[in-house]
């Protein structure tokens, strides 16, 4: 593997337990945030002295890389990207007093999680899940840069639809793009950890007969799927356009068939 | 409704955007908590001075009350339980000197966030999801009675999959129980933002054929969905037990007809 395209094992990023699960590679890292609907953001309490709790949001997010835009996700540095409203908490506070002693930007995690499996063992110690899960942590700063911030909501609409930023009414208005914030994570260290295959039994239970004729084992597949696109009662467009559909389609039938080889076979 | 069975209004849980998507009381914060499949755990740095960062666990859990074990979730207080194996750091953190000054325990953030649909309006501005999220404050600590222990890791297994403890084999050996930790989350604080309905255009937009006639706007419903089971080649019951095949069913069409619904309807 080329070292240059891995995340740097860093203490906080290392996995201890399971390590047969565990991956730094950038190709995995991004594929898993870009497959996953949603991420959770967390950040630490402003004043840990007066409240001691981290705070988790969920949010939507892209990959991305400003200066290379067509950088490859598989071999080259990313950044991530989230926008919400600027009014709102997270939007507020790179850059503010809040920060405190950072310059660098707002410390963050992100976490991004794809359950494809429940394994169901003889005994619940050994039961577990099919899943990817990645975690980032990084840097978060406010774009400011009117190309850079126009180019990242780009990115992270298409990120939940492809192709649906082209196929809108764009570009935003002024007033629009001013009440819109993005955030541009500088990730500093990433880790992933992946479970495939069957559940594992120990020894003992499986020849225990009275254990194995009462007790199913298995995996129950489990994906995301989007079902029939439901039109507003607004809508003017006849038929659901074709990058939609075909997109939809894609994504569950392929969603379907990683979940179903991952139940029976370790990869 | 019932003043006693809402969380209280603290700064940290209070939402202050889409005030109309905010939810304290405990029926709507506990069933998001018992319908995530995964949820996410987040936890201060030990030396922020050393490493700024939290971090997020993905994580099994339910709620429960160990001394009122059939409390009703919509109506009475529960605690929040999540296992892991005894050497995860996360397992060793609660009473450990790594705590730092928190007597009532580790100070955790709790997030079960459901993605029901993608809101696809006239404008990238407007789009939005619907989703049910819920998000959790408080203090956890290890679980050493064993009794409480033994009844959380039922809960936590049923919580996955239902009934699927008592037809597993049960009790835990000794040794499993002893590499099995659980965490007792005693919540101060907790909040829910639920989005439900069809996109909302902008006047101007509606008014627009240009963009009416292009744009097509409505919903993609979304929800999890458990494909059919995949038996081990260790499995020896014939045929899939009733009460998994039952459950999955029924779990796949309630989200389904969930889904669709909160796609046309505001609720």
């Amino acid at each position: 593997m080329d070292e240059t395209a891995t995340y740097p094992k860093h203490d906080r990023s290392t996995i201890r337990r399971l390590r047969d699960r565990a991956k730094y590679d950038f190709a995995t890292v991004h594929a898993i945030f870009s497959a996953a609907s949603i991420v959770h953001v967390s950040f630490l309490p402003t004043d840990p002295s007066m409240d001691p709790f981290p705070t988790i949001l969920p949010m939507l997010g892209a990959m991305g890389n400003f200066a290379n835009p067509t950088a490859d996700a598989a071999t080259e540095p990313l950044d991530f990207y989230i926008h919400g409203h600027a009014s709102s908490r997270l939007m507020k506070l790179p850059g503010s007093e809040l920060t405190g002693d950072h310059p660098e930007g707002l410390p963050v995690c992100v976490a991004a999680t794809l359950l494809d499996g429940i394994k169901l063992a003889l005994t619940p110690f050994n039961h577990s899940c099919n899943y990817r899960s990645a975690v980032l942590h990084g840097y978060a700063n406010l774009v400011t840069d009117e190309d850079e911030k126009n180019w990242a909501m780009h990115v992270v609409t298409d990120d939940v639809v492809p192709d649906r930023w082209n196929n809108s009414r764009v570009p935003p208005t002024k007033a629009e793009s001013q009440s819109t914030s993005v955030l541009r994570i500088t990730i500093v260290s990433a880790s992933a950890k992946v479970n495939t295959g069957p559940p594992g039994d120990d020894r003992r239970d499986l020849q225990d007969d009275d254990v194995t004729s009462k007790v199913w084992v298995g995996v129950l597949p489990v994906w995301e799927h989007i079902g029939p696109p439901i039109e507003s009662k607004t809508n003017k467009v006849t038929s659901v356009p074709r990058y939609l559909s075909s997109w939809m389609q894609e994504r569950n039938s392929s969603r379907e068939e990683y979940a179903l080889k991952v139940a029976s076979e370790k990869i």
